[in-house]
């Protein structure tokens, strides 16, 4: 295998390596939550792996680990690369990780063939993303981003560990959290290659796709009231039933999310009658309601015409109705610039550079409050993620590798232009 | 007061007294279950209203509180009127009790009046219909059909108590349990007055009605499975979300059962989402379906094209559908010619005498096993019942024991034609 061929492979047979104690929590399932040891053992593993790859190496205050590939000059701006080395409870082997391990994988080709570009690259494996352990999550690419609550250090773990405590035992020290913050100018720009998540990539047969951005979201809880009844001696005529008005409303988030654009979804997850017996008419059901697109005023004009007909639903069927807003979370878009530099990059390894948007959150939406960013979508089996079943094929991660370095080589290409 | 006129309007009271302790088990609720002290408060006060009302009384073999007004000659076959003493926890105070009381009301005002028939009347108090304290319903009259069986005696309460054991701290032997059936030829037919417990008779301003029946009734269990997904990541057009196809079938329900005839009724009491998440698309929808008619015939043509359109939503959608049988219980039909009888009694009492069926089970139905039946229903304030907020007036009621008085006096007419 050529010093170049085997990258994208090597990251997934690192991830998969990362899949068992001692860097899971757990033995028959993968969890590595923040300042574990299972994290200690990540970093010990990936700091061998940076330093030969040929990075000089160092954990930032806020337990975030930063390999440094120097450009042609010291004290260059860098390009980051990279996501976060957390995992959920019971995770895939790849959210997250295969961003870091692609990372190295680039900086070892570039490193091996002697090319020192215009910018230095940083490889970065955030600590915290999913918040699987402290109750807030994107912890460390906020240190990063100089976007970070200090407050933040006196949550509690499941253990009630403070996230200070947790900091001080990994050997870091609580109170230097905020120095973590990178000044504008050190970053030039962030880029984060992860798995989709998601089924439109294997829908369409692409390996991998250029992110627009992170979604837009809302979400909301619906109500709706009427009057519980004897469903034995209520007619059809005299029943004020909210579930036939519920069923009304599911059908319309549908019909209005099918029928829209960009990247737009809503999903009702939850569901539940009251009193909910075999015999009874409900009296009230309630459903939860998610709305994503890739725009603010998409989603909110989604949201909107949905609550208008919801509105109608229960007017016409003389039910009282609450919506209760429950978050309201901006679109994040990618930098149009390097997006498109992005774009030219899968082309140039030979895949249509499909766009798509992100619908669940990234450590780039947090990141681009520092500095331009771009993410690269990578197809994963069946769209499944947090789960064991979470699957990539090493075809799919060599070319994700080679567009991160048609990237790179853009990205300089266009510096120097 | 003449002695015609309070009928009615003291069974209404004598429901209300009954209403606290001692004929309650609890403080500030009413709750009066089988074989409790409660029980045999209500019944010492019966058999003092009974006696007073002219009747000699006994309690039978299965608890039930029997009052007989005897006929012009001794031994004729009597008319049974009455329902049952018992009621639900937190119940109301109509539910029963009210169909105990116009017996006796009527059979004072015949008394009073010297009057005597070709056959006796013996009002019945049941002592279990609603099940509340064991776990099966109407042990008493199946015990006067001659349907119990006597394994029920190994049930036990809450508490332990086995009801062969109740019945002994009752002061019954429960191995006579069997003898408190009634040959056929004794009982010349059963009249059970009883509250609506829904709003039909409310609705189209009427104090009474006429019962058809007792509904047939199907139960079954409905589960739609798709895929679960990411809310954020997963497209409109790439889901199998058995969600929109669970609101589909909720309508169909709708729409068909409010579209058929002799009391159809569809009700979706309970619905879930698995794994009900904010944001995840469900991979799994299940509802409850129950449906009644008049007629199993009804019933059954609509529960089949429910079916049949469930079944067709969830191919359409590539869904996996899955539908569990869980209870199918037969109609139980009135008499026709004591219906008849009783048509003409609500009509001479000046009240359109709409028929309507039962959607709700009563010892009626059971009583069917042994005479002719026919229910008398009388309207209850908003539908409401099983509720402390269960309401009659005493003018419907009073129409009620005059249509009761009016339709013995139709039987007897009958009789001697």
């Amino acid at each position: 295998m050529s010093e170049v061929a085997h990258i994208g492979v090597q990251a997934v047979q690192r991830c998969d390596r990362m899949g068992a104690p001692p860097y899971s929590e757990a033995e028959g399932q993968l969890v590595r939550r923040f300042l574990t040891p299972a994290h200690r053992a990540a970093l010990d593993s990936l700091i061998v792996w940076m330093t030969e790859a040929g990075m000089s190496v160092r954990i930032d205050a806020a337990g975030n680990l930063i390999g440094r590939y120097e450009a042609r000059t010291p004290d260059a701006p860098a390009l980051m690369i990279g996501s976060h080395i957390d995992t959920v409870r019971n995770g895939g082997r790849y959210d997250g990780a295969l961003g870091v391990m692609l990372g190295v994988d680039c900086v070892e080709a570039l490193n091996r063939g002697g090319v020192r570009l215009g910018f230095a690259i940083e490889v970065i494996a955030f600590g915290d993303e999913e918040g699987s352990r402290f109750p807030a999550s994107m912890v460390c690419s906020r240190a990063v981003a100089g976007s970070v609550d200090p407050a933040v250090l006196e949550m509690k773990d499941a253990d009630g560990v403070t996230l200070a405590e947790a900091f001080e035992t990994f050997g870091l020290d609580p109170d230097s959290l905020i120095t973590a913050a990178r000044a504008q100018g050190e970053v030039l720009a962030f880029l984060e290659p992860h798995i989709e998540q998601g089924p439109v990539l294997e829908a369409e047969d692409l390996a991998i796709g250029v992110v627009t951005g992170i979604a837009a979201q809302k979400r909301l809880r619906v109500r709706l009231t009427g009057t519980a009844g004897h469903a034995g001696t209520t007619p059809m005529g005299l029943r004020r039933d909210p579930g036939p008005a519920a069923a009304e409303a599911i059908l319309a988030v549908e019909r209005i999310c099918a029928g829209g654009e960009h990247g737009l979804v809503g999903t009702v997850g939850q569901i539940s009658a009251k009193p909910g017996a075999f015999n009874v008419i409900p009296g009230q059901v309630e459903f939860s309601l998610d709305v994503r697109a890739e725009t603010d005023a998409v989603r909110d004009q989604a949201a909107e015409q949905i609550v208008i007909e919801i509105e109608a639903i229960a007017a016409r069927r003389g039910l009282d109705l609450a919506i209760e807003p429950l978050q309201t979370l901006p679109a994040s878009p990618c930098d149009a610039r390097l997006t498109a530099l992005l774009s030219n990059a899968v082309r140039q390894v030979g895949v249509n550079p499909r766009r798509l948007p992100s619908g669940a959150g990234h450590d780039a939406m947090v990141m681009a409050g520092l500095c331009p960013t771009a993410m690269l979508f990578i197809r994963c089996k069946g769209g499944i993620s947090h789960n064991p079943a979470e699957a990539v094929t090493t075809e799919d991660c060599a070319l994700a590798a080679r567009a991160v370095l048609a990237f790179i080589a853009n990205l300089e290409a266009h510096r120097n232009a």
